[in-house]
């Protein structure tokens, strides 16, 4: 591969991050704001780090409109560990909670609830359709759940909701991580929200809880690092937190904001995902498999139905600069990831290699 | 403060990290390898990330010569998180753990160990002598635990073992953070070894757990996050996991090789701590509170027992790029850390400035 060529990264998380926020951190090595050490080398007990944490969260707070009455709290060990962290602080009224089974990371977030004794009622699920809808919830009348946990935004199986199930009095919580900052959601509509940093947020290793006061502080005795109550009144800082992950996800906040928010982002992610679906649409060759509603912004997979070919279309897109476009192994095909640092061009590029490739391989 | 300065950052964590690792990792942007991404942006999935992780792994076995039957695990979430995971995971035979009370950190692993409902019995504390000597154990004829916790190196306290406690029969597991490859102990004789990265091994955000194969794979239905049997099957990847900090440890790993391993760097930690232990040793204004023998190699507190003169001294060592030796706000006084990237530059510059500080402050 010639190294000159532009690249465009695709791939689903990690994933690529604007190229101002990677030009700050690298002239911030080695001294950070003239202090003769790198963020890497500072203690986490520093005003340079104070700095870095309350703007992170301020910017949070100021780009996703989180009302006062929500703690911003950072974890470390993904969402899968938020799986185990959001029923043991929360399920404790009626030790259940009901889940939407819209793929692979509800259904993770189902078994690791019941590996603590959380009992999970699937109240839809889209697995007979190989996860190409959302699942629809019925009516939830019947109060008798901690919460309804759903996944916003399916990475894999590439579908979003762009409205919110309707859950009456229950408490909604959200898995975020895929399109967290890169679509618009009334965050009052939830109780509770995680989020991977490792899409839209920077580099992975570090996770955004946002949950509502009145929520946590409830029960006693959970493990120190999966405790919100504890994060809250420590400022995530109980013990040392991954001081570089949070100061790369405050420049990326500052970029978002520069760029214009999450509302720019959800028109910029509309008009991405719009030029790669309709190009999918109208092909011959290619399919895109989730049905039209239920569409995601930003993970866009596709077919062409012969794994061979998939394999060659796969190779030949890296060798022009197009990496990471190898669908995941649980669906195969190809997968698109268009988050908040992907540029229109890079999209526009990927359309005209599928085209090419559509022509060559009739 | 001049930023010609050379500055030397005497933090306990995140610590100095080497200045040859720094320069590879400004090098290493806006592209890894060739690759056209940073290391931030590659994905866990990848080549490029195999060889990172595979190397990181094998550098930590060669260096501090762990057996084939042990394996070696990337988590997250620093060893308190491990106080949660190794009782769950390690104590299901008699519920119930010995420890050895040799400060705040030990304190935390009881604290950690009894919130998961396993029971602990302090054998031996130092509490009373303001945890300036090691707690000693008197004999362990008694099979009765599941393993014996101890504390390598006390990062607040300044004390370390350089023996380890004869546990007979009973697995020994240690939390070596603040000592790990900074000081050479004998990987055969514990169960299990934790340390969080952030002191002799890159940055915050990686915890490694080494630990033997016998023992895990006992308790079913764990959280993912902290299942040893779990990680081990899947490379310490059951979900993304810290990418640039797994990067990071690589570089520092590869940087302690050519230095001249773990042996090297005990002798110069020695020499190290002793320039600074034979300053306060004989000064009349500092004196260095723990007793000889119980003295770490990395973490070297002293008091001139005025709050005030503490106070002054610090200002004036900040002034002259001598940072970050203030003591923990639980003991006062100063903390001096000399990690494995400390050079002895820097200690010779902070015994001249004790020194001066000492004539002028009689």
């Amino acid at each position: 591969m010639n190294v000159m060529t532009t690249i465009y990264n695709f791939a689903a998380g990690p994933a690529t991050m604007p190229d101002s926020v990677i030009n700050q951190i690298k002239e911030d090595l080695p001294s950070y704001a003239n202090s003769g050490m790198s963020v890497m080398e500072i203690s986490h007990r520093s005003a340079l780090f104070d700095g870095i944490i309350d703007d992170a969260k301020q910017d949070l707070r100021d780009l996703l409109g989180i009302p006062d009455n929500y703690q911003v709290l950072f974890f470390q060990g993904g969402c899968t560990l938020q799986f185990t962290a959001a029923p043991l602080n929360l399920a404790n009224n009626y030790h259940r909670i009901a889940l939407l089974d819209s793929g692979h990371w509800a259904d993770r977030a189902r078994d690791e609830a019941q590996r603590v004794g959380t009992k999970v009622d699937v109240l839809a699920s889209t697995k007979a359709d190989h996860y190409t809808k959302l699942p629809v919830l019925k009516s939830l009348t019947q109060n008798t759940y901690d919460y309804l946990h759903i996944t916003t935004n399916n990475t894999i199986e590439g579908t979003a909701y762009s409205e919110l199930p309707d859950t009456g009095a229950t408490e909604l919580v959200g898995d975020m991580s895929s399109n967290f900052l890169g679509q618009q959601y009334d965050m009052k509509k939830f109780g509770l929200v995680m989020a991977g940093a490792q899409k839209n947020l920077g580099i992975a290793g570090l996770t955004i809880v946002i949950v509502r006061n009145d929520l946590i502080g409830k029960v006693k005795n959970l493990p120190s690092m999966i405790d919100y109550d504890l994060f809250a009144k420590k400022n995530s800082m109980f013990n040392t937190p991954p001081v570089f992950a949070i100061y790369t996800a405050g420049l990326v906040l500052k970029w978002l904001k520069e760029q214009g928010g999450v509302s720019e982002m959800e028109r910029r992610n509309r008009q991405k995902s719009g030029l790669l679906y309709d190009f999918l649409d109208n092909s011959q060759l290619f399919t895109a498999p989730v049905e039209k509603a239920a569409r995601s912004l930003t993970n866009v997979p596709f077919i062409t139905g012969q794994p061979e070919l998939d394999t060659k279309l796969i190779a030949q897109a890296a060798d022009v600069g197009l990496l990471n476009i190898k669908g995941h192994r649980s669906v195969g095909g190809m997968r698109a990831s268009l988050y908040n640092a992907m540029p229109y061009a890079g999209v526009e590029k990927l359309v005209d290699f599928l085209n090419k490739f559509e022509k060559n391989n009739r």
